[in-house]
C-alpha cells in the first residue's frame, strides 16, 4: 500500500479578518498547519482551528512565520539564524499551548512563506529551524520542500522530516521549485497537477520544466483551500489518488 | 522554620530597547515572571532570561499581559474572559517552549499589570485565568494578589496558587491594594516596609491604612530591580527576613 | 431645500485581509470615514480609498482608532487625554499625507468604535478630541455622535461639527444610543428605519424607546456597506430621502 | 564662509522604552530626524520631540522607517518600490501632524536604516522615495547618503536634497560606505574623524580606504547621542568646524 498526506495552511485569519475556508478544508485534509499570531492567526483563531482539527482527526502543525502582519509573512526579512530559531520557538510553543488545553499532540512544524523559502535555501537558517524544533521535542516532525536544505539539516541531528512537494508548480532539474517570476512557474492544467502528483507519490518521478524526469520525495501534498475553486481542485487530487490506490494519511 | 519567596516581573526588553537589571536582579530573587512578548519581551529576550533563571537556579513563571506593548500591559481593555483565556494560553505556552528548549520546567504564572489587576477584581476574568493555566498543566501554579479573586478562582478548581504582597504599598481593611491615585497608597519608609514585610511572613498580619491589623497571606514578595535604588531596598528586605528568622526560596 | 449627508466608514482592509466593498459603497454615499492604519487600515489600503473617493467626488475625513488591530479599535483602553490626542493627531496626519499626495483635501475627522464611545461620553477626552483637529486644521470638520460630549467639545472651541444619525438604532430620551445589550436596541424594520431617518433629517425629531418624541440633529447618516443586504439598505435611505425632498450630499 | 549641517537621529523612545539622550544632542546640532512610530517612537514621543526641536530652533525631519519595531527598522525587507512610497507618506504625514499642531514647519525627509541602505542602492526604491516626498510637498529636502541613488533620484524629478556624511565610516573609492563586515568600516581615532569632516566640508573629499582622495559631496554630517562619549565627540565635531571657519547651520 501506498500512503500520502494532504496538508493545507490554515488558521490564518486575524480578530475581526477572516481568510480561508478552514470549516471546508479540514475534512478533505489529513494535515493542516496552523499559523501561529506572527504573520497570521490570533489565540482565539488559533484555539478554534485545534478544537477543529481534532474534531476531524486531522494532524495538528505549528506554521509559524515572519513578524510581518502587513506582509502576511512572505516578505524576506535578513533575520539571523539566532532570531529565526528563537521565532519558531515562540510560536511553536504558543501553538502547542492550544494542543495540550485541547488534549491533542502537536504533530509538525512547518516554516511559513519567507521564511519557509529562506530556510528551504540557507543551510545555516535550515540548521536554525532545526535545531529551534528538535530542542522543544525532538519527536516533532519538520514539513519541508522536498530535496531542500531544511531536509537536509534535520537528517543531520536525526530530527523526523517528511517532504512537501505542490501539485500546481513546474519543478526544475535540481528539484527546485521554478521560480514564480518565470511564466511557466504554474501549471494550469488541473488534470495534469493530479497524474503529476501521483506519479510523484507511487513513482518518486516528476518531470521537470527541461523534460527530463528526476527523482522527487512526496510524503505530503500541499493543498490550498481559500477559494470554491480550490475546494474543488483538492477533491480532484483526493479522487486520482485514491483511484490510483494511494491511501490519504498524516505522515 | 519560616519560608518566603522573592519574586521579581523581568524579562521586559525588546529589541533594542532596554528595560530591567535583570544580570543584577535574579541573583537576588527566588522567582522570576517573564514577560512573553505582549506588553514587553521579545523572544530572544525570553530565551536569556530563561538562561539566566536556570543558571541561578531560580523558579521560572510566565508573565502574560495585554497585547498593547505602547502601554506596557498598564491600561485596562475590557477584554472578555475567552480572549484573557486565550491571551494567556497563548503567551505561557510561548515561554514554555524556552524552558523547554533549555531542560527546566516552568513553575508558575503570574498576570501583568492591568490583566493583573482586572483578573484580581473580577471573577469571571479571574476563572478565566486559572481555567487557562489548569488546562496547560495543573501543576502550574497561580501567582496572585494576595485576597485576590485569581486566588479564589484558582481554590475553586483545584489549582495550586501562592499569594502575593508587595512591600511598599499601603493596605485597606479589606485586604486590597489602596488605590495609586490616593497619596498614602505608597510606603516610603524602607525600615517600615522591610518591617511589615517581615510581619506579613511571620505572623500574617498587616496594618491597613485605617490602622487596623488585618489577616494577609503572604507566600511571595514582589520586588522591582529597575534601578541602583531598587537593587538595595531587595538587599535590605533579604536582610531584614533572614535576621528574622525566615529562609528565601520558591513557593 | 433640505440636505443631508451619508456617511460609511471604510478602507478597513489590511496587507493580505479584506473587509468592506469599499467599490460599491463609495458611489452610494456623500462622505467616507478612511481607517488611518491603528485599527484597521494599512498605507496602500488608505491610498486607495483616498483614491476610489477622490473618483467619486466623495469628502474624505480621517478615521482614526486605538492602537488594536486584533480587537478592530472596538475595546475600551483607558488612554489619557493625552495619549488621545496624540494617536489623533498622528492618524489624522497619516491619512492626510495621502490627500495632499492624490491633490484633494481631508474634510472631516470622526474617531472610531471603542474611542468613538469613549470621547463621546466623556468631556475630557472629548475636548482631547476636539483639541486634537483644531491645532492640525481649524477648518476641519468633527463628525461626531448627535448631542454627544464631542460635539460639545467642538462648540466650545468653535470647531466646526456634524452631527452623526443612525438609521438602525435606538434611542433613549436623552439622546443617547440605546445600549447594544439591550434587545431594542437595533431596529430590524427597515421601512421604519428609513422613515426615521427621513423625519430625523426634516423635522429633527425622533421617537426614542420610551414613546416620547425628542428633538435631534442629523447632519449626517452613518450606513454600512460591508454585505449585498447592507448595500441594498443604504439604496432604500437614498431613495426615501430623495424621495422626501432631501438633497444628499457632504455637510 | 562655509556651511555645514549636523544632523541627528532621535525621538526612538518607545512607550515605557527610552533611547537617546534627546535633551543632551538636540541643542548640539542643527536638524533632528525624528522615527517615525514604526521601526522606533510613538506619537507622545514625536510630540515631544518636536517641541523639543522648535525650542532650540532646530530644522526636523521625518525619519521613516520598515515595520519592524523588533528589528529596530535595520533588516532589509523586500518590500515593493510603492510600499515603500506608501510606508514613507504615511509616516511622514503622522509627524508633521505634530510640527502643524506645535506650528513649525517639517524641513526635511531622511529614511531610516534598511530602508535608507537599500534605497541608497536601489534607484528604484530610490525613486519611490523620492516621489513619496515630492508628491506631499516638494519643497521638502531629502537628506541622503553623499553619492546614493536617492540624490540622484531627487535630481531627476527636481527634488531639494542634502548629501550626508559619516564622520566615523570609512570610504570605498567609489564613494559608498566601507561594509560594516570589514575590520577598517570604522574609524576609531576621533581627531582623524574631525579632520576627514573638516576636509570634507571644506575641500569636498576623502581619503578612501585604498588612499585614494575621492570627491564627496557633504551638506551635512550624521552624528549620535545615545552615550556621554557620543556626546563628547559631537562636541569635538563642532569645535573643529568651528576652528576651521566652518558654519553650523541646517542644510
Amino acid at each position: 500500500m501506498v500512503f500520502a498526506d494532504l496538508n493545507s495552511d490554515l488558521g490564518e485569519s486575524f480578530g475581526a479578518y477572516k481568510i480561508g475556508e478552514d470549516d471546508q478544508i479540514i475534512p478533505l485534509v489529513s494535515s493542516v498547519n496552523i499559523a501561529c499570531g506572527w504573520h497570521a492567526g490570533d489565540p482565539l483563531v488559533m484555539q478554534k482551528a485545534v478544537a477543529l482539527a481534532k474534531q476531524y482527526g486531522v494532524s495538528i502543525g505549528a506554521h509559524p512565520g515572519f513578524p510581518d502582519l502587513m506582509g502576511f509573512g512572505r516578505r524576506t526579512m535578513n533575520a539571523t539564524p539566532a532570531e529565526v530559531k528563537a521565532y519558531i520557538q515562540y510560536q511553536v510553543g504558543a501553538l502547542d499551548a492550544f494542543c495540550r488545553a485541547a488534549g491533542v499532540k502537536l504533530h509538525h512544524v512547518k516554516p511559513h512563506g519567507a521564511m519557509y523559502n529562506m530556510a528551504g535555501a540557507d543551510i545555516r537558517l535550515a540548521r536554525a529551524v532545526a535545531e529551534a524544533v528538535a530542542e522543544i521535542d525532538d519527536s516533532l516532525i519538520l514539513l519541508a520542500l522536498s530535496g531542500s536544505e531544511m531536509i537536509r539539516a534535520a537528517d543531520e541531528i536525526g530530527l523526523p522530516s517528511a517532504s512537501e512537494v505542490f501539485a500546481d508548480r513546474a519543478y526544475e532539474e535540481d528539484g527546485s521549485l521554478r521560480a514564480r517570476s518565470q511564466p511557466d512557474a504554474v501549471i494550469r492544467d488541473e488534470a495534469e497537477c493530479a497524474a503529476r502528483v501521483l506519479r510523484m507519490v507511487t513513482e518518486g518521478k516528476v518531470t521537470a520544466v527541461t523534460g527530463r524526469d528526476i527523482d522527487i520525495r512526496a510524503d505530503s501534498i500541499c493543498v490550498h483551500g481559500d477559494s470554491p475553486e480550490a475546494l474543488l481542485f483538492v477533491r480532484r487530487i483526493r479522487e486520482t489518488l485514491k483511484n490510483g490506490g494511494v491511501e490519504i494519511k498524516p505522515f
